[in-house]
């Protein structure tokens, strides 16, 4: 569970409302339907044509990703990956065997199994690579899909807003209207604004960020598996990898 | 058929005509066919100072590849990758002439001619990549195209609006014109919102992510090539190659 | 002659003239000798800071290039050398210096002149890439001098737009030319909006365009002269020559 | 203590204020709690929603290093370095232990350590690198946090700015009204536009500009371990680092 | 003496005065001396907040160094370059030792120093290199100030603006104050396009420019003392380093 995310919508939200709500105008004047169906809707066709179809449907689990991402902290994947050299170098690779159960990340599963079966270094390093890059280009489609959405709901909110005015300006018969005829106008811009800075462009920097991490994990799990591999000394992968981390957390690199 | 490029466009030119339709003002007033020709006539006057004839003739194939584009699907290309892999290691690879006519993909077809002729490995790699490498040239031409239209439509839908605008103000004798000689002026805007936003750059962002995809199965299909020319065991190609996949689509690579 | 390029100026520049023409206002409503001023001249002013004075001078060069390019076509020149090729093949290097004299592109001359003499494979390329580089800094020069005129035009149209209101605004004391004086304003902005777009921005993008094409025949001919200098198959030559070009120009691949 | 921040920011501030002061208009007219509340707050949310809570928690970290930074000077690194190189060269490698003490920058120790322990040159310049790149991604993650709030703290003034105006323009009633209605709406892109351009902007700048300085100390840092560990002569040690140098800090590389 | 700098900042400069001084408003109608309090005092103190001082008092220089630059011509680089290596082919490497005094550029003395004291070629290319990265570092960090001056000026143009906009709104009673309350709020938004873009914008492309040709120089120099040291033919070095020169400044290439 991302608490900071579900605290950051709804701070950013109920200020908005609050604002809103103790303002003068009732809270009406804010409410449009055609002008949510121009945002959304617009916005949607536009990603429907960016995209296949199996990632606009990919939508809510890439908005879950930003709610309920949870990565493996770094220091125990370090952790682990220490253990299993130690493993490694006292009772030979094939040990590790034993101990693929205790491992959940299935990405050091595959390497381990890899290393077990003797499967050559450069062609170890080549699949992790590659597992790695693929993992990035999925990241990279759902990070795209938020940040497209973000850009199109400010144009289609123009958009709303010209046909608001365009309207309006054609008929100026009635001054009377011509101030709420504005505001109505405007509203589409205002749904456009908020909802690409409140969700979409947060939701995109936020794919971005876990996905830097995931590739620091990621990377970090390929360097110790090479380490391993290689039955280097446990107390080097250590320090290898710990200066992936800084330095509080850290554990006992200087007694290395 | 690409079926949600449609959906897309269908959706958000249907919510903006919709959104006009249920609004007070008639549908003339968003007609306007000076606006539509400096909008349009602009930009693709535009367009044909950026590119050479050809680009510009080009542009209702690149157009068509948006909402037609039928790309292999990637597993079925490892498959059949995987399939020559086992002929080549049990027959060796001259067997693979008698397997080329079940082969569609051309590119493939090419890989393995040049596998069976015996030209080197790196000939059949830099000779694969250099057609790689022009094959995106290509596309890069067609979606630049679309951005570049994309990024002329809502300045020339300005230059109208500018346009209108000085037309409204340099004679405001009639009060009662000075809001239609605005909602004129602003039409332009309109054109080149809507025009940008639903059409070119959507179909700009699409075809680059054809592009991307039509370069994973290309990058698959070279070091597929690669792999059965240097004999490798088609266990590891297979493994090789299903990481460019997404999980859930994978095979048998846990098997390997 | 780039026949497209003088139609698509034709087209956007005829459009936005029998826009005005067929609108209510004068022409004159649309001539400010000051906001041309402002706008071009403030524009060179600029481009003078940005760039040395040789580029400056350049700029007719630059822009008669954006309408007579005319480019080597690449299959001719695959054509030359491969029979280049044959040649060397059949009667080794040095009777490439007899065909000289057929021989119309420098860069080709350059390449074979220097096999011709014996100098070393890694010189000759590396003479080359040098000079393929510097052909590149060179249009790249051109093409910035554009860009930086499609952008400084916009800029000094506000600027010339900005002193107008500050004018108009100062002295309101007749309500009747607070039109005139915001369509004169605006008139500023229109002239910086057309020059960008219709002129500076698409030239930029035309020489970035016709850059790429010439940087891949220079790359074609780098590719065909090393390998008729390595002495290599004149078949062999044209097939990895031919991946440069789309499938339809190629001529005899598939019977390599 | 950076003194120029403190009156770079001492300077925007006062100006700004200064201005208020001297205007026609109560200070009052400027002060708007709920506008405040929108974008500070709109902008922390946002954020919130981009990067992980112990990111938002390392904002005041972060800020204070723009105003408390102190890098070591390079020229004294330099000649730490060159002092280190010359015991190596001339007490042999062991002897640099001793000296250990006197070294305060944990970088210049930690290589040291590892020279000392028989760590080889490879390992030792991977770690060094390694450690790099981590403090120049949380570097990055600081920066990128001042970024984004530049970047969304107008977003939310221009989001309320617009809910302002729909407020104002839903009830036109009383024109009296109207224009301070517009001052209030227009209240909340002027502080976006404050908070962006007085702080956040710059102190993103001011933290990419720490760690340019601070990965060039690191890159001299590194450069230096290197050639102490592999036993250069100092003279050549110091000539080579100079380079980092501008000309005037040089202190005796023409002496070499 | 950088004369087509000059002409630019004159053209520019007389054109905005021009245009103002023959329009109908008084001068003083745009002299406003809090709007240059804010615009300049502004981006200035967010400038000191970006750059450590040293860099804030080196703007006087690096704005001489947009009117002064007086680069080395590239011919005459090359010439000396090549007579260089005619003594060296000659005389042997110690015999440039008398020709030190000769030679003007301080970066081809010290390479030829480092060659005369027989310093290996590798440690003279990577001081050489790495003397050139730093003075390119130096020239970043000038046109970066540039850079942000002239993305700052139009943001305290905007807040200036936005101040006197909720100035004049805030005190409506005298409907004839309008005009001249809007025209006060604007200026400060014209003096930041003005300093923008006639003078930050501009210079900072003027210095990018030098630094590509003083880059090129420097690339030149480099390659030229390799070449030198390395004992090649004085006509092969001139063939190389003619690549770098447009062909009409070319001397003697085609009869090597």
């Amino acid at each position: 569970m991302d608490i900071t995310s579900i605290l950051g919508v709804l701070l950013a939200v109920g200020l908005i409302f609050g604002s809103i709500l103790t303002g003068t105008a009732p809270i009406t004047a804010f409410v449009d339907v055609p002008s949510v169906l121009v945002v959304i809707g617009g916005s949607v066709g536009a990603a429907c044509i960016c995209f296949p179809l199996k990632n606009i449907l990919s939508a809510p689990m890439v908005v879950k990703k930003v709610f309920l991402n949870k990565l493996e902290s770094a220091p125990d994947l370090i952790e682990q990956l220490v253990s299993l050299a130690e493993t490694a170098r006292r009772d030979g690779l094939l040990a590790l065997e034993t101990r693929l159960n205790e491992v959940n990340n299935s990405f050091i599963r595959l390497g381990i199994q890899m290393a077990v079966d003797g499967t050559r270094p450069e062609t170890i390093e080549d699949i992790l690579r590659t597992e790695m890059d693929s993992v990035a280009t999925r990241h990279r489609n759902g990070k795209s899909l938020m940040d497209q959405m973000g850009r199109f709901a400010p144009a289609y909110g123009m958009i709303g807003t010209l046909m608001g005015l365009i309207m309006m300006l054609s008929d100026m018969s009635d001054p009377s209207k011509i101030g709420s005829g504005m505001a109505v106008a405007l509203i589409t811009t205002l749904y456009g604004a908020i909802i690409a800075n409140v969700f979409f462009i947060p939701f995109g920097e936020k794919l971005g960020f876990i996905n830097k991490q995931e590739m620091m994990n990621l990377e970090i799990i390929v360097r110790g598996i090479m380490a391993i591999q290689s039955g280097e000394n446990p107390r080097v992968v250590e320090q290898k990898l710990n200066t992936f981390l800084p330095p509080k957390l850290r554990a006992s690199e200087e007694a290395a």
